[in-house]
């Protein structure tokens, strides 16, 4: 694998700027945890479980740069950090989970030194159980699809937005590493357009055949029988199998639905929110309305015009054939109960 | 009114660029045919009636350049340069009507300079029948909002698109005018974004409260319940009513019948082609592909990613719950005959 969105290196979290590709290569270096928060804040790492592993190793540094005397002051300070990280994006629980564990840590941690050492190892086992997650999620999910599978997918999910290969990309990954994968249509995904930028990326590097389009062409593509499968990510999971992801997935499950297309969520079980009984409970975020009205600093729209700009909207499980993580197939109906993914 | 497309001025067509809105409004005057169908072809001029206009003044235009002696000699060099036209765009069928109705008036003349006269007169008609049929039109299609309306719609239907007022924006101006209306989503309409630049300017004139949306995000209001009535425009409308109209329109058609939103067609008796039986036998124009990876000089995605990039799809008459024209609401089943809107 050569993507890799965050990487801890002797004591600096090194993120790929992922709002500058696919222009630009550019690795850039923290070495302060206020750093990576903006990072994630500005979305230069996105994805839900890369965000979890971003504000892990943020907390880990976070942790070398404490000067607390005893446990507690350690703690105060910490928890003070972790609140700080919690407030960057509100809907992917990813960041919520990675949060929690290492509070988790703390909270068996003696002394400050052992924390700042035993918060690194956890922050390695985020993104080590995300890389292995992803492998296994893929290998179930590439044996719902049919043989020459033609995949519409949304956004990013691949090795960018993980800590591995990706989740419904990673499965497009398998499929076409087994042969069986046709094609792929990868929606542009406005407003941010990780899609046209990121996922064309990924699939250029990996040679496997697809084309971009606009998200609205997606209902033409199933009207004319083009698509096997709808493959998406998550961001956060639900207790009934209600899924928060990329603005746009809604309208692809509904037509997905109409068009008689399964739709499959492919995420870890870390996205999994047993705590939150349904899609009516996910906070959800709303971003700047210039990430539609402008291009960078380009204005498209006229000075004054006003924009609606949910980034994520809610498929309920209803419209949900199955959701594929690591650990296997879930089928509807759909109840998820609070197992910690660690005890597993 | 003060938006005018298309305007013959002293023997010149004068068209305002849309490529260039919002940000510089620029005429450009053309006293050359050829200008004028390559504009056409480039989407300076676009909305289906307005398409049909511009070709109308081209060809008047053009029939002052024919030196031709006898009228045999300026039917063949005429007839030309109608194919010409019609090479410009194949989906909106005002400009084949259009087309159709020049050439009718050149087989009634019998010298050139007979045509020469009356052709420009058959222009005018053409511009000052769509205005008219706005009116008309919006008179009827506001009648069927219910009062405090929040109205989705997409792309632009507006005194851009047309003639008059606009057919879908049209019938929102005069919803406006009542009193009754509350709200527009306007859909940003992916991937030339006539949504977000040009709908958006003509409500902020308006003073006609709104918001610009992703394409994607459509489905999620509607959940909310946010949307009481969706209002398209159309590019050709099929003689059982199945609707071409730009790229995204099926699948709000989808979402509205799923959410049991009413889904109207707005557009003028011309956009009506009783000889096209079917959506099936619509031809879909697809453009270049960079026109997904590329905005303007600016590249999006990364090299060599290829693009799927139909400009139009076809909404059957199935999920549309009425047709608003100049002459009243059609309500399904539809069946359109060939009555020709200038005997109606």
């Amino acid at each position: 694998m050569k993507v890799q969105p965050v990487v801890w290196r002797e004591g600096v979290v090194a993120m790929l700027d992922q709002t500058q590709l696919p222009e630009r290569v550019v690795i850039e270096e923290f070495d302060d945890w206020r750093g990576v928060a903006e990072a994630i804040r500005q979305m230069k790492v996105r994805g839900a479980p890369a965000i979890g592993i971003a504000a892990a190793y943020g907390l880990a540094l976070a942790a070398r740069n404490i000067n607390a005397p005893t446990m507690d002051a350690f703690r105060t300070e910490f928890d003070a950090i972790c609140t700080a990280f919690a407030q960057t994006r509100p809907t992917a629980v990813n960041l919520f989970n990675a949060i929690e564990r290492m509070q988790r840590v703390v909270a068996h941690s003696a002394t400050p030194d052992e924390a700042r050492a035993r918060l690194l190892t956890e922050a390695h086992a985020i993104q080590r159980e995300d890389y292995e997650a992803d492998h296994a999620l893929a290998t179930h999910g590439a044996v719902l699809l049919p043989d020459n599978a033609r995949v519409l997918t949304i956004c990013n999910t691949g090795a960018l937005a993980t800590g591995g290969i990706g989740t419904a990309l990673g499965i497009i990954r398998v499929a076409h590493q087994q042969g069986k994968l046709a094609h792929v249509y990868a929606c542009e995904t406005r407003p941010r357009l990780q899609g046209l930028r990121l996922t064309t990326w990924e699939l250029l590097q990996e040679g496997i055949p697809f084309e971009v389009i606009a998200d609205s062409a997606a209902g033409l593509l199933m009207a004319q029988g083009k698509v096997d499968a709808v493959l998406v990510g998550a961001d956060r999971i639900a207790a009934n199998g209600d899924t928060a992801n990329k603005i746009g997935t809604y309208m692809l499950a509904v037509l997905a639905h109409y068009h008689q297309v399964p739709f499959y969520v492919a995420a870890p079980e870390s996205t999994i929110d047993p705590t939150t009984p349904d899609g009516a409970h996910i906070p959800i975020e709303h971003r700047d309305p210039s990430e539609i009205t402008h291009l960078g600093a380009i204005q498209l729209a006229p000075a004054g015009a006003p924009a609606f700009n949910p980034a994520f909207d809610v498929t309920p499980a209803s419209l949900i054939s199955a959701i594929i993580t690591e650990r296997g197939v879930y089928r509807p109906p759909y109840r998820f109960t609070s197992v910690p993914s660690t005890q597993g």
